[in-house]
Order: C-alpha cells, then sequence, then structure tokens
C-alpha cells in the first residue's frame, strides 16, 4: 500500500530544508529550517505537560492566527522553557527573524526548540543561523535538517513514503528527534511532517491527532514527558489531489493511515534509539476489554523499570509484567492471563508455566523481543513500543546539563 | 515526645520473635517468626496491585474471621504470588503449620511472602523451619526476625519507641523489608509492628491506615508497586491501658503519632537502602492548593527517572523538577514555582535564576538532600522521600531470578 522513499522531510513537493550550526551547541549541527514554496495547511499535537515551553505557546497562537504556514525553524541545545516573558519574546524573534528572511508572512512561520531547560536562547546564533539555513534551503537538506534536530540522539531519524490517492500519487515525509523523555500521551519528542497531499486544516488536525495517539503516544523510553514536545504536519497540496474536506472523502483514510504509518516508523526509530538502549520491544496486548485497556495494560509494562531491566538482562521475569498490569488500573483476571516472548510461551492460564529458560534466553537475547499478552477478557489489543533499562541510561542522564 | 528505644518487632511486652533459615533462599536467613503471649488486636493495610499474591489475600479473610492473634510468619525468597490455587494451598498450610507448632488457633495467625514471583513456595524448608523458628522465638529475636524478611536489601531495618499515654507507658516497635519494587500507594513493602497498647481493632486500622499514608505511600524507589506488600500491625493490650475504642479518646492521637513516626522512620530506612541508592532525598512541596496536590507533586517528582538521575549526578537540573510536577495533573503556576536545594534558593518566581552553581554542587555533593517546592498557591504541604537513580539499580535488576 505505501511505497518507501527517499527524502524525509522533503521527499514531498515543494518542501526544502537545511540543517546548519549556529552555536547554540558548540560544534553540531544545531538550527534547522524547513520551508514550503506554498502556504500549506498547518496542524499540530503538543506537550500534555502544564509546563510548556516559549515555542509550544507561540505556535498554540500561530495555529490560531493562520489556516497557512511557509516554514517551520528548530534549534536544538536549548528548550526556551521556564524562561518566562523574556523566553516568549525570544520564541516571537525566531518567528519575526525567519518571516523577515524568508520574506513570508509571520503568521505564517512556526518554531520550536529542544535542549536544555530554564537557561535564556542565545539570540545572535540563532539570527544568524536562521539566515545561513535559509541560504542553504534546498531539497536536498533533509538529513542535515534532521540532523539539526536531535540532542542525545545517535542517529538521524527520517523516513518518507508515497501512496495513491483516487485522484493523485502524494507523499508524506518526515523527521523527528528522540531520545530521553519519551513518555506517552504526547509530551514525548519533536516530529516534524510535509505532505503535498490537499487537505483541509480541520481534517489534517483529526488525521494527526489520530496518527500520534498511535504512535507517539503508544512509545515509552523512560516515562518522562517534556515541556517542549510537538508533531507538526504541513499539507501545501502541490501533489494536486482535490481537497480532502470530510473524513469520508475518497483518499482521506489512505492519506490518514500513510500519515500514522510514517509517525509509527519514526516513533520506532525514537525507541529504538533510547537512551542507553540495547533492545527495542514490542508489546502486544490482546483480549483485552477494549482498546483503552490494552494501551493501560501496555503502557504499565512499558514504563516498568523493573520490567525494563530485566529485558536488560535478558532474564523471562514474566512475574513482573503481570504486576506491572497489575498496578495499571484496568480490570482483569490475573489467572487468565497469558504471556508469549516471541513465540515461545511463557505463562499460560491459572498460572501454568512450562517453558525452557533455553528457549526464553533464544528470544530475550535478540535485539528486538515482541512481548504478546493476552487477556482473555475480550477483542480490545494495542501495540506499544519501549526499549530496556540499561546503566547507560543513567550514565547519560546523569550529568546532561554539564 | 517518643524515647527511641532497642529492640524492634519485640521492644513492646508480650512479644517474641526469631529468624532462622530453612532453605528457602540458599544461605541467609529466610523465615520469620513473631508471637504475642496472649491475643493481640491485629489490623492490616495491603497492597493495591490488582495481582495479590496468595498471602495477601489469605490474610484479607484472617482479618476477617478473628478479631485476635498470636503469630505472624514470614518468609523471604519466595513471594507465594501467582502461584494459583496451589499457592492459595501453600499458603493456608503455612497459617495451620505454624498455628499447629504454637498451639494456637488457626485464624489468629498471618502469613506473608517476598521473593521472586511465580514460583511455588517449597513447603519442606518452609515447615521445618516454622518448627526451627517457634523453638527459637525469644525477646531477643527482633534482629534476627528483620533479617530473615530480607530480599535486596543491604541492611536490617527496624526501630522501636516508648510513649506515654495518660495512663501507661507504651512501647511501639517493627521491622520492614525494602527495597525495590518501592512505589507510593503502599504497594511498597512489608512492615511488621507491634505494640504493648490496648486499642480496639478498627481504631488500629485507623491508626495505621492513616500512617502508613503518610510514611510507606510517600516514600518511591523506582515507581514499581508489589504483589505482596502489607503493614501488618498487632497489638496485645500488655502495657496496661484502658482499651483505645474512639479517635477522641485520651491517648490515642498520642499512640497514632507514635505508629506514624515508627512507620516513617522505617520508611526513610527503605528509601536509604534503596536498590543501588547512593543519595537519600527528601522533598517536601508546599503552597500547594491542598495536602493532596502537594502529594500529587511530590510524587511526581520522586518518581521522576530524569529527576532522580541528575540527583546521581550531583546535576542542579531544577528544570526536570518543574516538568515532573507538570506531569502530576495538578493544576498551578509554573512561572510562580520556587525550588530550593537544602539552603540554596536555586528558581524564583518568574524563573528568576541566580545561584552559585559551587553552592548547589555542595548541597548536591551530600548523601542527603532536602528538596523544597513552593507552588506559591495554598496552604497544602506534603513531605515524600525517595532516592536517586544509579547505574548499580540497573545492574540488581537485571539479573534477579538468576
Amino acid at each position: 500500500m505505501f511505497e518507501e522513499c527517499e527524502g524525509g522531510i522533503t521527499a514531498a513537493k515543494g518542501f526544502t530544508a537545511a540543517g546548519v550550526h549556529c552555536g547554540v551547541k558548540k560544534a553540531k549541527l544545531d538550527l534547522a529550517m524547513v520551508a514550503s514554496s506554498t502556504p500549506a495547511a498547518g496542524a499540530a499535537v503538543f506537550t500534555t505537560n502544564l509546563v510548556q515551553a516559549a515555542p509550544v505557546l507561540v505556535d498554540k497562537m500561530q495555529l490560531q492566527r493562520s489556516r497557512a504556514f511557509r516554514a517551520i525553524v528548530v534549534n536544538s541545545g536549548n528548550a526556551n522553557a521556564c524562561t518566562g516573558d523574556r523566553g516568549m519574546r525570544d520564541a516571537w524573534s525566531m518567528v519575526r527573524g525567519c518571516a523577515g528572511i524568508l520574506n513570508v508572512p509571520e503568521e505564517q512561520v512556526l518554531v520550536s526548540s529542544t535542549g536544555v531547560i530554564g537557561q535564556f536562547l542565545p539570540m545572535e546564533p540563532v539570527c544568524s543561523g536562521m539566515r545561513a539555513a535559509a541560504d542553504a534551503l534546498a531539497p536536498g537538506g533533509h538529513s542535515d535538517a534532521a540532523a539539526a534536530i536531535m540532542t542525545t540522539d545517535t542517529f538521524v531519524k527520517e523516513a518518507a513514503l508515497r501512496v495513491s490517492l483516487p485522484d493523485a500519487v502524494v507523499t508524506v515525509g518526515g523527521m523527528a528527534k528522540g531520545s530521553g523523555m519519551i513518555a506517552p500521551n504526547m509530551a514525548t519528542m519533536l516530529a516534524f511532517v510535509t505532505t503535498d497531499a490537499s487537505v483541509a486544516p480541520d481534517l489534517l488536525h483529526e488525521a494527526v491527532t489520530s496518527a500520534a495517539d498511535r504512535s507517539f503516544n503508544r512509545i515509552s523510553v523512560d516515562g518522562d514527558m517534556s515541556t517542549n514536545d510537538m508533531v507538526l504536519v504541513l499539507a501545501n497540496g502541490q501533489a494536486g489531489n482535490a481537497t480532502l474536506h470530510s473524513p469520508s472523502d475518497p483518499g482521506y483514510a489512505t492519506l490518514a493511515a500513510a500519515i500514522e504509518h510514517l509517525l509509527v516508523r519514526l516513533s520506532k526509530m525514537i525507541v529504538m534509539d533510547g537512551e542507553g538502549a540495547t533492545k527495542f520491544i514490542e508489546i502486544r496486548v490482546k483480549g483485552a476489554a477494549g482498546e483503552e485497556a490494552a494501551v493501560c495494560a501496555a503502557r504499565a509494562i512499558a514504563n516498568s523499570n523493573l520490567v525494563k531491566t530485566a529485558f536488560h538482562g535478558e532474564d523471562a521475569n514474566w512475574g513482573r509484567i503481570l504486576a506491572a498490569i497489575g498496578t495499571s488500573g484496568i480490570a482483569f483476571d490475573p489467572a487468565s492471563v497469558e504471556i508469549t516472548f516471541g513465540d515461545v510461551p511463557i505463562l499460560r492460564k491459572n498460572y501454568a508455566i512450562d517453558f525452557s529458560e533455553d528457549a526464553a534466553k533464544t528470544v530475550l537475547s535478540r535485539r528486538e523481543i515482541e512481548v504478546i499478552v493476552d487477556l482473555h477478557q475480550g477483542t480490545g489489543s494495542a501495540l506499544f513500543w519501549t526499549c530496556d533499562l540499561s546503566k547507560e541510561y543513567v550514565a547519560i542522564n546523569a550529568n546532561y546539563r554539564t
């Protein structure tokens, strides 16, 4: 259904990008710019943390002010969070600066920041960086842009795919950054998506909200929620399809599925790059009373430090999984639960345990592990992705500021 | 008000205890017994995990069947959790075995287990261990008993204190075990408390519930909740005070405060012995809308892996504290928050930051750190205790079963 393609955030028609080093960080790329050659519908999902960084507050206002957008500018190395009035002024300066440089209306620019909390943005480097980025904007700039939004990430996260709507082939592409402070309920990370499909802003918002719910809200690295996280989507319509206005319009379901597919791909990359992670764990809860209950159970498993350290140790400690579900708040019968690792049944109904430690060890020694939990209660199911908890996570986070 | 004394779980009149090695664990003490020479009122608080171990289910039934108790028997090394019908039969066998050996009514025995989940209790060692423990019961057995309930604990946790009621001096003593799987909302650990005060069972239940709420439910090591946790209290009345029946009875407030004081002491020991912990962190949230909001905020801080790793790294990363409060679900104004480490103000209103990194480093280099968060919103306050998150935590938990 989806054809993977190259080009990340600039794979869709009419988008250019750049990533430059401006000096917020010492020597790495730290400023990204994405631009559309024509006004694009915009939609976003933001962190649910009550403490919201200046760029989050600014973008919320921009999305109320304007229905069309021309550019996104992002810096890494400084989150511009908990910076009060001055932080707000700095975020607006970034918006105005970018608009001036690109010669587009102020209300058509979105802004984003990630990095240390509580320090003021060094505006001089940011402003000169925006000029350099604008000069560098190109269809080939996607990887630099994806690199410029990284913090503790160890690899660039980008993906793109093509899909046929009834009246046009459209492209959806994007980039994301993790990797610590990843928890469900948004409040997780940065992701930027572009598409050349033509979609009304409200419908685009519906698509991204639903897709984020089943992708970025289904991953967990350490259970923490950041102040800055957002998913921004721009749709510039250059593919030439008839503008989608309603969920029942032909092609909308396909486009929505494509956006979800892309966000799931980016989400999994974030988990794979979880701070200190050595294993990628897919949790499939089925047989739940409903999808919501399945998500609750899966999230409780994914957020448990004890479960995550057991996976790190390649220890088939199914008891911790069952105990984690017990804390999730959902109603279920523990004696009915069955747990499978990969293709090795570990726990069967009525606490029957009859597995070979060797077979379990073989599954658990893999870099990617599938955990299937069947609650035998109903038909609700959900996927969730997490990683193991290693000593390296502690090392990375113990001295982040310094 | 309280006079600390020696003797732990046997400090109160009429109690004896023993700790023996029976063979559930390889070479360590693994079976504890506590007995009262006369029937004692009993009360308990149990884990809120939906997955409840057999001894938890058995004790709940015992507390419904009987108003008086003579003994508690506890094994470590095996949790008898997720063991189905056979686990229930084994727990009842422990109860019956202990009752037979001590020649007390079956319904007057409480039972407890801690250790690995999902394996059947080896009943032969447990039975012979109960006989050996019964033979060893003595007023001096408190430390052996406290040692026999340990799992990954690195030191024995016991405390006792004396307090004057209007008509008698009473003693309250106890022992506890941590140290992983410690999270608020009970569901945390094992603690056993004895007192020679005379208290009606219902009132004793009220006292222990309220005390547990402000002690064991205010600590966090890793945010996980166990299937086995309980606080059991026995009150045998041998101090000779007039039996307390109502919260307004003279002396009740004092006794309740003594129980709370004891539970707080034991709770702090559990945090200090948190798996891999190198620092003890007291979180004081004040200026909240109410006590509940203060507890929510404090718990969110205490459960954040990012906050805990920052303390491990002695990094004054106040942004993570603010971000954690933002995820707690309480309503507050981030710009009004003030954060102090020890006597060093770190964050002032309107995100004003003006502290010496050296002064912060000095406070953070200590083994015990006080964190004060003022929400400047109301008069609600709460204390909460946690520890840092170290690489050692991961090492301990990655291979617990093996």
